[in-house]
């Protein structure tokens, strides 16, 4: 099979060239996992313009073996420091992610890097995270499909019930994830039960779950470090007009807004054209929060399709639609979905139905 | 009872004054959740060096609830870019935390806060942070608990046997925590048996426990955000000789190491003394990592016990001592507690028996 990374670093060179480069330091740990494989916590690496054979990899004892069967093909540097180590072995004009470094961190590599000038170049390889490849789909994808097959099989095994608590119901979906090949929860689940689900981003407690009730599920799965990122929101027993009107409106949003989304489309427009289906319904002030984001090896990463979000979508960016209603005190519903950008309609990866279950 | 938190605001005025500013905008998130309780995960604080009256916190839709139940008692405003909604507030001389503050974000931040001088005040609320208080003491030692129990009842209901998988043993570790009061795990729990074990950070995988081998445990709980952190070794059947004795050295070198653990002691002096005892036994090369570090709302936080650390111990910081000895190809051993500083002797805080356990 042909080293994924490989053509990740030389599109990243290109970048580096175009900004008048002669080298990268990449002190991201989210961004070296993606040029090079390294899992490990300790991480630099000195991308040089010229190629592979003169870029360098930085992490530390602990870590060196790991370093060998994961990045066998880069010249490896064994240093607890990372990026001071790497600083001083850079030469000439050398970019730095100054959107990660901080202001300290950048006053300590200056008086390092004693033979080169530190350019602030941010956002380089994020521009390329961007858009995913083909191989980073079917891990998004993989991650959706452990989120899809744990909540399957707790409605099945009739793991949502009246008398369960949150935490029961957020536990046992932790672990059925696990057991669809999940490495571990995407984020901390959101399990939001009467009243509670009018959070939008609720903390699972001992509440309990009781006939009658919304019951929103917001939770995702991990799969080579690409997230999944899912809502339902069902009602124990019997739904109230009230519970199914809303249900319906938030669902007709979240089908507009899934149906805006192209190669193409203005991410502020796609919030729009969803969140004008709740305004038209008086209920702007009760969605606040942007429609969706990106996702991939971060849970929340660009694009961000909100209000105030800009630029425009890409075939191959992988991006959520969520827009929700929350009745302070009563309840709330959200729907969202992890999908795909693809020409001309996008490919939904969390296939978990989307009528209002009443279970 | 009395806020925990408005002492240390109190306290951290007192260090923003001395360093003779008005204000201090806080954006570390551990920062604000030690400062004011807030556990969402998008906020800042405005800490105004005159009182609470004129401190502003800032967070966005998804958590003005949450805000105003945790953090009742300081002014909100409601901005998704909290950073940057404070900083158009800031006057006159505002300290930032320039440690986390990225070069990006400090240029957005000076743009908007024309009418105050931002200055660099890095790791102010850290320097508070590193001498816990009893509170924050007692959750450490409840997160201690937690890992303590998961482990004596793994051990216990026989989950520890040829034939599992690390993964296995990792998750069933993992959820006791929970079962024990774990709010989540503290860190990706390191399950290493046979070889595998002479990698540090070794990351589960299926490989099979056999008798005969090495099993090292390296994992912890969280209890209100708090970590605890502890590593024991194992053998499964019968020990070898060599296994016997590498692991007797490294109990003489934690044993060394935890009693040079006082207050006033200098942390590199703490690391040489337990680094001495593996290097006269002729293994210092295989103990490619410090001794010990700060845990607390961070699982690696100062004092960094290491042969570059500086600083002293002060009465009340929660550190681990974790020497080990790693044969690549054949097996390691870590032994790692979590301990407080203490006169004249450090408190224990993960009471698993520290003995070669054989299973």
């Amino acid at each position: 099979m042909p080293d994924l990374h490989v053509p990740r670093r030389d599109a990243l060179r290109e970048l580096v060239r175009q900004a008048g480069a002669d080298a990268l330091l990449v002190t991201n740990l989210l961004n070296i996992r993606y040029l090079t494989g390294f899992t490990g916590s300790n991480a630099a690496l000195l991308l040089d313009a010229e190629g592979d054979e003169r870029t360098l990899f930085c992490t530390d004892g602990r870590y060196v073996t790991q370093a060998g069967a994961e990045v066998p093909d880069l010249e490896l540097v064994d240093d607890r420091a990372s990026a001071a180590a790497l600083a001083k072995r850079a030469r000439g004009r050398t970019g730095f992610e100054s959107h990660h470094v901080s202001v300290e961190q950048f006053e300590a590599l200056k008086t390092l890097a004693d033979e080169a000038e530190l350019v602030r170049l941010p956002g380089l390889a994020e521009r390329l995270r961007l858009v995913k490849d083909e191989h980073e789909i079917d891990a998004v994808r993989r991650a959706c499909a452990a989120a899809d097959a744990a909540l399957a099989g707790l409605v099945e095994r009739g793991g949502i019930r009246p008398g369960r608590t949150e935490l029961e119901v957020a536990r046992e979906l932790e672990n059925l994830m696990l057991d669809h090949g999940s490495e571990a929860r995407s984020f901390e689940s959101i399990v939001a039960t009467g009243a509670n689900s009018a959070i939008p981003h609720h903390r699972p407690t001992g509440a309990v779950l009781a006939a009658g009730d919304f019951l929103k599920l917001d939770f995702g799965a991990t799969v080579e470090g690409y997230h999944s990122d899912m809502t339902r929101t069902l009602v124990l027993g019997h739904a109230a007009d009230w519970q199914r009107e809303l249900y319906e409106l938030v669902a007709e949003a979240q089908a507009e807004g899934t149906a805006a989304v192209r190669p193409g489309a203005v991410t502020k427009e796609v919030d729009k054209t969803a969140r004008e289906v709740i305004e038209r319904a008086g209920h702007g002030d009760e969605f606040a929060h942007g429609l969706g984001h990106g996702v991939g090896l971060e849970i929340h990463e660009a694009p961000n399709l909100a209000k105030k979000g800009d630029g425009t979508l890409a075939a191959g960016m992988t991006v959520t639609v969520e827009p929700g209603v929350y009745l302070a005190g009563r309840g709330g519903v959200r729907i969202e979905d992890t999908l795909v950008v693809r020409d001309p309609a996008p490919e939904l990866l969390t296939l978990s139905g989307k009528e209002l279950v009443v279970v």
